[in-house]
Formats: C-alpha cells, sequence, structure tokens
C-alpha cells in the first residue's frame, strides 16, 4: 500500500488504473489501491472479448461496486475481429496475445486520457515461468503484487476480503473457453510455486529440487521456461558502440548524478 | 551485424521482421538486417495510417526492392479508427501512440506467425530523450541503433548507401500530416546530439554544458526530458517483498547460475 502511494505520486499523478477481469490477481491489486489512494482515485477497467466469461465479468462488476471505485467498461471484440478477418488461420496463442495486447493499448490510452498510472497484475509465478503476454497483461508502471507468489497473493486476497466467489475461482487466463492456467501448464500452482521458491528464492539447484521430490520433467520444464521467457524480463537488447548505453551503463537514476 | 547475427540466432531464431516507414531509422536496420542475415531473413512490414505521407511509403517501397526482401503491407487504419470512433475528442498525442501500439502489435504478431524477431528502430537520441511510444516503438526483441545519436546514424546510413530520397528527408515520426521532429522537440538533433552527448557519454554537468554554450532553457528542457521519461527505459517497477525480485535481484543469465 505504501509502495503504491508512494511510487503514485513520486510521479507527479494521483490517479492509477486498473485492468480488471474478475480473476484473483487483479482483485487484489484494485483493493490495495483503493486501500492505498482512496476509490476515487482507481479506476477499473472491465475489458471483455466477446468469448470472456460472463460470470467473471459479473463477479468484476461486483468486486467495484464494493469498492466504490469508478469504472469504464468497453469491449476489446471489434478491434481484436477486425485483425483476425483477414487472418482466420491465426492459433489461440496469436489470438490470445492479440487480446492481452489491444488491452495494453486501452489501458495506456485511458492513462493518458485521465492521468492515471497503469498498475500491473503479473504474480511472481508467471513472471518467472513467462506465463502472460509480452507488451500485454506484462505492461505496467507498477506492479503491486509482482514478488508474490499465485499461493501467497491468495492468502493476502482471504486478509483483503475479497469475496468467496473470486477466492474459490480455477485460475484462467480466460483467452478461450474453457483454459484453465493449471492444465495449460501441466501442473498446480501449489506444487509449481514450492519448486520456484526452492529454485529462485533458496538458490536451489536442479539436483537440490530432484532430490526434495520433484519430479524431473517438471524441474527442466520449469527451468527451459524460465530461461526461455528472459526476453520478457528485459528491456530490448541494444547493440553497445559507446561509452554509455541506455540499459546497459545508463540506467538514471542510480548513475545520473547530474 | 555481428550483433545481429549473434543475438538473432542465440534465441534460435534465423528470421527478423522490421517495420518499415521510409525513414532513416527504419531503413538502416533494414539494411544492417539483410548484411546480417541475407535478404531472404528480413521481412519489411509496412503498416501506414491513412494519414500516412504517401511518399514515404513510396520510398520504404523502393528500399524493399533494393534490398530484395520478403514484404507484408496492412494499413492500421481500421483498427485506429474504430477504437477513436466513440473518442473523438482525443489529442494528437493519444492518437500517435495508438498507432504505434497498434503497429506494435502487428510486428509481434507477425513475429509470431513467422518466428521471426522484432528489431528495434529507436536511435539514442529518441530513447534519452524519451521522444517515442512505450510498448509502441520502443518495443522491440533486439535494438541495433539504439546505441547511435541520430547524426551518427545519418553517417551510417551514408555508408550503407541509403538512397538519396531518405537521406534527405526531414525526420518525421509521421502520426500526423505536418509532423517534424525538430519543430516538435523544439531544437535540431545536431544541436541536441552535442548536448546529449556532452551530458551523458562525457558525463558532464549542467553548468559544463552552459559553459559550453547552451542555452540554459534548452539545457534545462533537455534534462527534465530525460529524467521525465525514465520509465520508458526500465521494465516495470515491482514492489519488493521477498529475497529475490524479478528485475531487481533476479536478472538472468548474469544472477542463474543454475
Amino acid at each position: 500500500m505504501d509502495f503504491i502511494r508512494r511510487e503514485t505520486l513520486r510521479t507527479g499523478l494521483r490517479r492509477v488504473v486498473v485492468g480488471a477481469s474478475g480473476g484473483i490477481d487483479s482483485a487484489v491489486v484494485l483493493a490495495l489501491a483503493v486501500r492505498a489512494l482512496g476509490p476515487r482515485s482507481v479506476l477499473a477497467a472491465l475489458l471483455p472479448y466477446r468469448t470472456s466469461s460472463p460470470s467473471s465479468l459479473r463477479d468484476a462488476r461486483a468486486l467495484i461496486r464494493r469498492l466504490r471505485c469508478p469504472s469504464v467498461e468497453s469491449e476489446i471484440t471489434p478491434l481484436v475481429d477486425a485483425y483476425f478477418h483477414s487472418r482466420p488461420d491465426a492459433d489461440r496463442l496469436r489470438r490470445g496475445n492479440m487480446m492481452a495486447r489491444q488491452r495494453m493499448a486501452f489501458l495506456y490510452d485511458l492513462s493518458a486520457d485521465r492521468r492515471a498510472l497503469v498498475l500491473g497484475t503479473s504474480n511472481k509465478t508467471e513472471l518467472l515461468l513467462g506465463y502472460g503476454t509480452i507488451h500485454g497483461d506484462l505492461a505496467s508502471a507498477l506492479n503491486p503484487v509482482g514478488d508474490l507468489y499465485k499461493t501467497q497473493l491468495r492468502q493476502l486476497a482471504r486478509h483483503l476480503r475479497i469475496p468467496p466467489r473470486i477466492l474459490s475461482k480455477v485460475p484462467s487466463a480466460d483467452l478461450y473457453p474453457g483454459q484453465t492456467d493449471e492444465r495449460e501448464l501441466g501442473f498446480t500452482y501449489a506444487r509449481v510455486d514450492r519448486l520456484l521458491y526452492l529454485l529462485v528464492d533458496l538458490r536451489g539447484r536442479r539436483e537440490d529440487a530432484i532430490r526434495c521430490g520433484f519430479a524431473r520433467p517438471m524441474v527442466d520444464d520449469v527451468l527451459r521456461r524460465i530461461r526461455a521467457s528472459q526476453y520478457k524480463r528485459v528491456m530490448p537488447l541494444i547493440a553497445k558502440v559507446s561509452d554509455r548505453t541506455v540499459g546497459v551503463d545508463f540506467r538514471y537514476p542510480r548513475d545520473w548524478g547530474i
């Protein structure tokens, strides 16, 4: 909460905007933002696609009423469908990425229009596994939950009294009907969070994880996912030709003493 | 060239995609990519809006013919206009940012479809001044020209034998008719590049710049622009609550010894 308040005010802005899906991650971010800044300074944006779950949309609306924050609602369907009209062969992955990027474009335009910072809702599990769209749902100015694994975020959600309907929902990116995170990933959050904690936070090695009882194929799959998604967690790589390069040795404010 | 080849192959991909505007920056990136990977491995994407300069489009097409690389051409007009249809009061800045983000979404979808890396075309001047759209034209996997000031990039363009029509063009983001970079910025590239080189590369201070003959208001404006655009050069700020946080102390590959 202090993070949201301090880092928002530091930018010169006083408001934030959050994409609300009806899922637990965006519910926690909304609830934290309302506690940090008050409901009038938090704008919730509901941006469904035509295949989005109607019950999730209802859950998002109910949460927003409860939090008493202003909201806007707009379908991304016309833009996404206009794009894929001439590309009928595009697969689910491409369609899902386009939806996430149209939501990003909408949130950033809202950010400019209302002078409000875009808050991110990606949790640590998603960030490490690369389970998200670069320049889509991974895009934000501030992310208050990016250092919490999904299981930790669920505990925080209970503490914040997020409605049981949202708490008990099966996690899903809701990019196509019937999608669930755990089926798509091939393991449960409960299990992978323990493995990630061991590998990343405790700096365990592959062999440590196997000794702790994690199946070899799962360990290798998770290590591969972390490595393969590195590009989603870094800025574009710039060919260095000078003594001071953006993103390499020019990283204001740390290096900018002027 | 070696940078493009090495970093592209390292990702497991063999192709790149470049948004071609008809301007000098994208022309240089295209020419470098063709030299690095051969014309068949470089895809040029022409993504005009209805107000885009027709002569720039012709210049882009002529360059692509000359470089003998494959290309796709598609208007972003339907998507941008669908979005602003219900927002007629949106200003030029918001419209320009939306255009840049629709181009990004297009290039990244092409990247997935053709298994090709998105190359960035933002130069050092633009990156430092924040003269570009976050998650729009600033988005890329690799940027071969991000460490070259605009004036250096012009020299490289002459060396690469970029056609004179492109070389002599007045720099413009072409987001609305009549736009030119230098009028919008309020100073010439020749002048601001010297100032940026002094402040960033030579680590000069405000007073040094003024002593070297730069007008006080220009120095302060440039310093303000660098500071205000910091958020465009960094990943989302994550609230740190654990011992190992994405983007803070987990920055594979440097920190990932597993």
